[in-house]
């Protein structure tokens, strides 16, 4: 048996990117930036997927710079967008990705420095707190779209207008929005938003930065005329081509995919009721469908993880980032749980393409595995 | 007809690269952080790809550090090492890539610059100039093995030799000589050397950083636990596979493809040689096979490449990334070309599967296109 839960973690690439993908690796292997034919066939397919991809959020193709994924945009958005000042602040939700928090840390020793927007116990940020840390110091605000160790989903329209209305420009991840909600860049009033391909159905590795006409940014890679000089390096264009095509999949199905996801999402949340003692990080009505973060009190998840892994079910812990480096998610954290309460999460992610056969398969065996790691600790 | 001398701008993968590839982006979708079996499947292609490409140089598996190609390997080089101090000097060839000399010149506000080694007029590197250059304030020194513009390769294991001579750290841009010579990064005495999988038959946005075991650096992409915690983000799994077999290939066919690229470089050189007034940019006994420089004094290059572009036959004009931004080439002027000879300058790139009928069809367009223009200009 083999029944997957760790979407976020990695998730397979739709079949019709692969298709797409395939006649790029072996058909196309011109430069982009070469002006004769084999190079503008190149960069005429860069250009399409700039189109598709820039279509998806509503912005134009010139604002889209591509990077190697969800990771580099936003060290591209927090560092580029800092340093075209000489100090200044970061404001970041408390449950910011770690791609933005260490982004600004790395800058740290150049005068800059990072402020934490506090966030409530399901991970919301505090519109009010928000408020009043907007202040002439503050050269970017970064709020991450949907929580990924929680599903948390963030009053983004708020934010953004808040963060607008004090003059500061405005960076979201949304590598995880993009799964579930229509994104319109202008109809936010943003400057700067992150999206990957691998979210969406799309190969790992590729992602792009939104940057709205104007924004100032220096690059985090230098040394080449590609995207405009705002990010050297040559193309990954089979990658790039996967992702636009999955975009333009995201933009056609979304509205099957979030009914999936929110009816297997009820599903698996009702039943994960089912097991004695099991808490949910988050209690929230606009959670985000398909994540569910929980814990059994008392009982460390890598243990269980370990025991469904055996029995061929495959779940994550807070995050598999903070589990490799064997540090608490900061995350739960900062929504005020323990570092045994973290120790104790569970991340269960799902795909639209998730059976609801698998989730039966799921409870059967997390049940027994509970009941055995209980009697185990007597 | 379609004949390519543009190896170095764009090359083909080899299609054993491709079949490493496409089972990968099909099948294995785990984060090779989590630790389910679904993970350890992709740690496992990972880590048995890294010590592929560790081979291909003398390192170990935890001296590779998987970027996003050379030109993201260059930045982490030259910033991240730099940046371990709190101010110092950049020493590099004056012919060194752009992505070395702009990843120096964007610390300049934090006080780090860079000194230019001078060159001869082939491009080759003064040692003692590089000798009277090394002081206490250089923090690193950078010289790229073979120049891509004029094929000039430079004397590595002196200038190696002489720069830990005196203590400071060395980092080598050997992504053309990985096409051509053995590597040994040990042997070498090397701290940081880039590789990138484009240029030995593999995927193009994916590359490699060498660097010596307690060498200290600073990642240029923050945020995760991958790689060691010196280059966050997901990692393109079915590229990074790609470059591992690439290397392989690169190191069992090394010797074949030399001996083939040495015996179309001479032939491409002499055939070059029956046109009028053309005048090669370098004149080197141990010039890089496969990279042929040239001129024909007072005619555009660009004109000439259109007439070519029309008959199918493309090359390059001095650097396609230059040409994109329409300045002269810095390795053409550091060589003590006018902005003039720069801009008549063409760049025959060829690759170990050119076959000698291509080159006949290119010098016999090439005669005409020239004489045409030359009659055009009358």
């Amino acid at each position: 048996m083999s029944v997957y839960f760790d979407y976020l973690s990695g998730s397979p690439i739709d079949p019709r990117v692969i298709d797409v993908m395939i006649p790029i690796l072996k058909g196309t292997y011109g430069n982009p930036l070469s002006l004769h034919r084999i190079g503008r066939e190149a960069a005429s397919i860069l250009e399409q997927s700039r189109e598709q991809v820039a279509t998806f959020i509503g912005a134009s193709p010139e604002e889209i710079i591509f990077t190697s994924g969800g990771v580099e945009s936003n060290n591209l958005a927090v560092k580029g967008m800092l340093t075209v000042h000489e100090y200044g602040q970061l404001l970041a939700s408390a449950v910011e990705p770690m791609s933005v928090l260490q982004s600004a840390q790395a800058l740290e020793s150049w005068g800059f420095s990072t402020t934490m927007i506090p966030v409530d116990a399901n991970g919301q940020l505090n519109l009010l707190s928000l408020d009043k840390l907007l202040n002439k110091f503050v050269r970017l605000a970064s709020v991450a779209w949907v929580v990924a160790e929680t599903g948390t989903v963030q009053p983004i329209e708020e934010v953004a207008e808040q963060v607008k209305a004090s003059g500061v420009p405005f960076h979201c991840d949304a590598t995880l929005a993009a799964r579930l909600f229509p994104i319109d860049v202008h109809e936010l009033n943003i400057d700067a938003l992150t999206i990957c391909a691998s979210t969406i159905g799309g190969p790992p590795g590729v992602g792009a930065l939104f940057l709205r006409h104007g924004v100032r940014i220096r690059p985090v890679i230098d040394g080449g005329a590609q995207e405009m000089g705002r990010r050297a390096g040559r193309e990954n264009l089979a990658g790039i081509a996967g992702f636009a095509r999955a975009t333009e999949l995201a933009l056609s199905e979304r509205q099957i995919r979030f009914s999936k996801l929110r009816e297997l999402d009820r599903c698996l949340k009702s039943r994960l009721s089912e097991i004695p003692d099991l808490i949910f990080n988050v209690n929230l009505p606009s959670r985000a469908p398909g994540i569910l973060s929980c814990r059994i009190e008392g009982m460390e998840s890598e243990a269980l993880l370990m025991q469904l892994d055996e029995a061929g079910i495959f779940a994550s812990p807070a995050s598999p980032c903070s589990a490799a480096v064997r540090k608490a998610s900061h995350v739960l954290k900062a929504m005020g749980l323990s570092d045994e309460q973290a120790a104790s999460t569970l991340n269960f992610s799902l795909s639209w393409e998730t059976e609801m056969q698998e989730i039966d398969e799921l409870i059967e065996v997390l049940k027994s595995a509970v009941e055995r790691l209980r009697a185990m600790s007597f």
